[in-house]
């Protein structure tokens, strides 16, 4: 068999190990960003979510994305996915599969984000189902399926649009119909901080997502031509630095702490961000696009919390602002020899007008526009559906891990910690 | 040199690195699933016996499973591997031989699952030194090493008999030998819970697990021929995937909560499953091969606990009761095109008769009965060396992270809760 | 395109996201290794430090090991790295890049073993832009730049000296100059145990080390030929295996308990010690290397602390101690052929006199005094620009989460102890 065939596949395969990977990122991510008492319920749903989300995108995702295209508006063929033989980007169909099922499911779990806390298991897992079937396909054929934004020619390399503000867009609908945690905002609108209950788990979900990314990054190549994985990888590392510094520096200045949480946030920004320009842009351009996520990202967390929205695991801000951010960034930093290079056109700093920025608009409102509304009434539904998205009052402020699953995620130390308060109960 | 042959070695050498990734899969689950007082012993035994399987494996190991067969029972030859010119499965045989050797280092590992909590310090590493030694090589010979089960035509791709149903057994020897943890059943033999300490790393460990598997089962392949590698990641997908969704909801069904815990085991059951078989069957009955390992493991589960047996790990439901399975489904559900492709027979649903499923269940009664068998007589030899298999009750008690090795694995969060006893025992 | 050449970029590329998530290892090591209050700092840090390591290697460091050499002392070209055309290593320019990127800022974080627990924030941003721009460049010019050194033909294959000595000797220099931690010695000089309030962490820490340490010494390979990259893996997991068991082994015999970081510590210098001669020496003599830094780390850990100085994550004994063992080795243990397959000469044990030993020494004397001496200097340099380099004695009784980041790690568990700590205090 020819051997550069193989050499594609074998990196498509890779990268989608390193997607497969970024998911114990995000069990990290938001574990550690939520409390201890619904610690056990994050982390076990991330996993169980991956299965509707595989399982979904088995039967009916793959086919309503790259499927035969209904007038650009959505596939249809291709159904429950079991021909070895097919091809498709020029890969073995399974390879080519399992990587795009990688993909949906990373947009789910960006999704969860959203939900974090407060909603009932039950609703997690008939979203899973709607939103893997419906939400997520549509945008991914409009974009890489053939479907009407793809004809414009965006330009969206690994999905800044196509999977984090999907992604996002539907966490913002989630968390907005859910609405804030008990605790999060005072009468008077204020906000207060619900720690994280563990940072090195933050951190170190951050780091495996920053190493899952030149997977998701640098293996949307689609294959080894040029070695250009190694220049995507190299504009996702100064992104993903850039991202981190700036947050860091930025959360110093203004609140005269820089706290752990935002520095993380601005490295997730920067990869966000880098993830629909990562081909297009040159690295000096890659630093200050992963600069101006961190940025962002900073701004736009303190923003949405001024709003009365509450967004946990910061959903919005890492995947939706910076998201938005990189789309838009190809249109302004694109260069003329990699845009040819991939099949696009130069930003505007390199005299290609607002040709390109336009489209890059264009899709960002109309996608993101779609996510936000289609979830919110497929939300609608699974409330139907569940008779109700959030459990009670009583369970919300007991966790989720006891109401939901019946057992603590760290059953020791929450026992000691209600044997303390009945005992200092007991001796005041 | 060939580049198709670079290629074959340079997918199963990233193989290999998955493989030991996945013992830091196991390093959380088994810590995750055992108490506070425990954590350090269970993480660092990991590393320890890591290191003692590799040089078992390099010292003999290799040489008893693919040395010259003495008469189809066990290879002689080949000890002390230090020949980086040999060639074996067409790869270089340096790749080949540290391939292998992760595979052996898993099955200890999944043995000492039998040991959690109580067995010590000094018996995992006798055990680990006769197990790599004896145990795991004989069945690996057997099956892999061109022995006489090999010669019958078995089919386990990966490993569902070889390693994990061997692993299983030894843990259970193990576990029976040991006897129940202090507190596990009451005197009426009713159990109770001993829970875990925190569901995170379990849910951690059960991704980085089946991230590992990729390498596991797809580097089964042993090279990058047709890119079939895809086809057995997509087909380990979709188990882990059934298995994850289908142990959530039987234990939503049956016991009114869907603990976590059981839905991991279901996601790992679904792997353990089709590692046996997923070269062999279509994607849709890969989808069926993992729902159904995940409902097994839930009743294996509890069947365990009934006849009175403490498997802390759960390894012999996980690895045991789901490596059967895996190993029969393949008589099940080997279509005709993959048994050819891959050297096989086709299943009883394609017309393959009974032919393959009964050389499936000839030799999980052989290697399970050899396995469990050989593993008891070691035990009853490590017990006699070590003076015992299992620490003083006081020590149990105390936890072997103090017991085994002289400090608690979270020394703060232990010691604040002695602290918190001595004072309530004060103050009362 | 050549596949030859291809798939040497993508050997390289994967061992690249290898390299990087050594840095999870090192979040876990380092985290695990130390106190509660500062976790989070510590887990932080490294991924903006990663951040700031990445921007400085591509504006400064890059060129100043690889650029055109003034005289044998430090390179000057190169700068701002942008050309994706360029060819290194006959590799396409920005794998080579990142590659080379990802082993500095593995320096980068060995040297901040040194400042565990005490150094201010601003100290952490000034010393990884200085020792980014300054220290590890001129060493890595010097031995892989085409230096002075290289010239002396040594032999140093993935960089025990140019990564690990100069980490480790920056760190020396940085935990000398901030002085033991409080409580740390007593009055009359006799050590405390500072414990890690993590042991998982610190396995699963050092297990994500171990795997990503393929990508270190088999990527160091910078290709596919012949497959090497599975003899230079062997090496290395036998050198890790015998490194652990060796110093569970010493420290059982010598201290009566095998705790468990001194186990892992000895998995770390196995890792450390085959890292230069995993190319140069046979299966065997690995485990011996492997053994030795085990035995090493142990004594150099206990020489350590009787000298007074305090080393919070071991890293004099694992990155220094057993990166000069190991940096001889292979001056001993060199085999004709290996030396001249890799373009060096025999160690001593080969008939190779003491020719390649000298070389050896020269180049561990001369880059560990000018590692200690720069890093000192530029330490002192930071120290005046910082205001300091260490916290305020209040600022580390509270914890650098609090101090230097404005909110604990774990905010739950330390307010649950601090709320009993003043209930006690009540109560008395």
């Amino acid at each position: 068999m020819d051997p550069m065939f193989l050499m594609n596949n074998l990196w498509v395969m890779i990268a989608f190990i390193l997607v497969i990977l970024m998911q114990g990122g995000f069990i990290l991510l938001e574990a550690g960003s939520t409390r201890m008492k619904n610690a056990g319920h994050i982390a076990g749903k991330t996993v169980f979510t991956l299965g509707i989300a595989s399982l979904v995108f088995w039967a009916v995702g793959y086919g309503f994305i790259y499927g035969e295209s209904l007038g650009g508006i959505i596939g249809f063929s291709d159904f429950f996915f079991g021909d070895a033989t097919t091809m498709f980007d020029g890969l073995a169909g399974s390879v080519d599969f399992i990587f795009q099922l990688a993909f949906a499911a990373i947009a789910l779990t960006i999704a969860f984000g959203g939900f974090a806390e407060r909603a009932k298991l039950s609703a997690y897992i008939v979203f899973a189902l709607l939103f893997s079937a419906v939400v997520y396909p549509v945008v991914a054929h409009w974009i890489w399926g053939g479907g009407w934004i793809s004809e414009l020619g965006k330009q969206d390399f690994a999905g800044s649009t196509v999977v984090h503000l999907t992604g996002a867009m539907a966490a913002m609908a989630a968390t907005i119909l859910l609405k804030p945690r008990i605790g999060k905002f005072n009468k008077d609108g204020s906000p207060n901080e619900l720690a994280g209950h563990n940072q090195v788990f933050t951190a170190l979900g951050v780091l495996l997502l920053w190493v899952g990314w030149f997977g998701f990054n640098a293996g949307s190549t689609f294959g080894v031509d040029d070695a250009f994985f190694g220049f995507v990888a190299l504009n996702t590392q100064l992104a993903a630095a850039g991202g981190a510094v700036a947050a860091l520096l930025i959360a110093w200045a203004v609140i005269g702490k820089p706290d752990v949480p935002t520095m993380l946030n601005g490295a997730l920004a920067g990869l966000v961000a880098i993830t629909a320009s990562c081909a297009f842009v040159d690295p000096w351009a890659a630093v200050i696009i992963g600069i101006i996520g961190g940025l962002i990202v900073f701004g736009s967390m303190k923003l949405v919390e001024k709003l009365g929205i509450d967004d946990p695991i910061f959903a919005i801000s890492v995947h939706g602002a910076a998201g938005i951010w990189g789309t838009l960034s190809t249109g302004f930093f694109a260069t003329p020899a990699l845009a040819e290079l991939n099949g696009g056109r130069a930003g505007l700093f390199y005299g290609g007008g607002l040709t390109q920025l336009g489209v890059q608009a264009i899709s960002v409102v109309a996608c993101g526009l779609f996510a936000f509304v289609a979830a919110y009434v497929l939300l609608l539904i699974t409330k139907g559906i569940t008779g109700g998205l959030r459990v009670s009052e009583e369970e919300e402020i007991m966790g989720l891990d006891i109401s939901e699953h019946g057992s603590y995620g760290y059953p020791e130390a929450l026992k000691a910690a209600e044997s303390n308060n009945s005992e200092s109960k007991t001796g005041a």
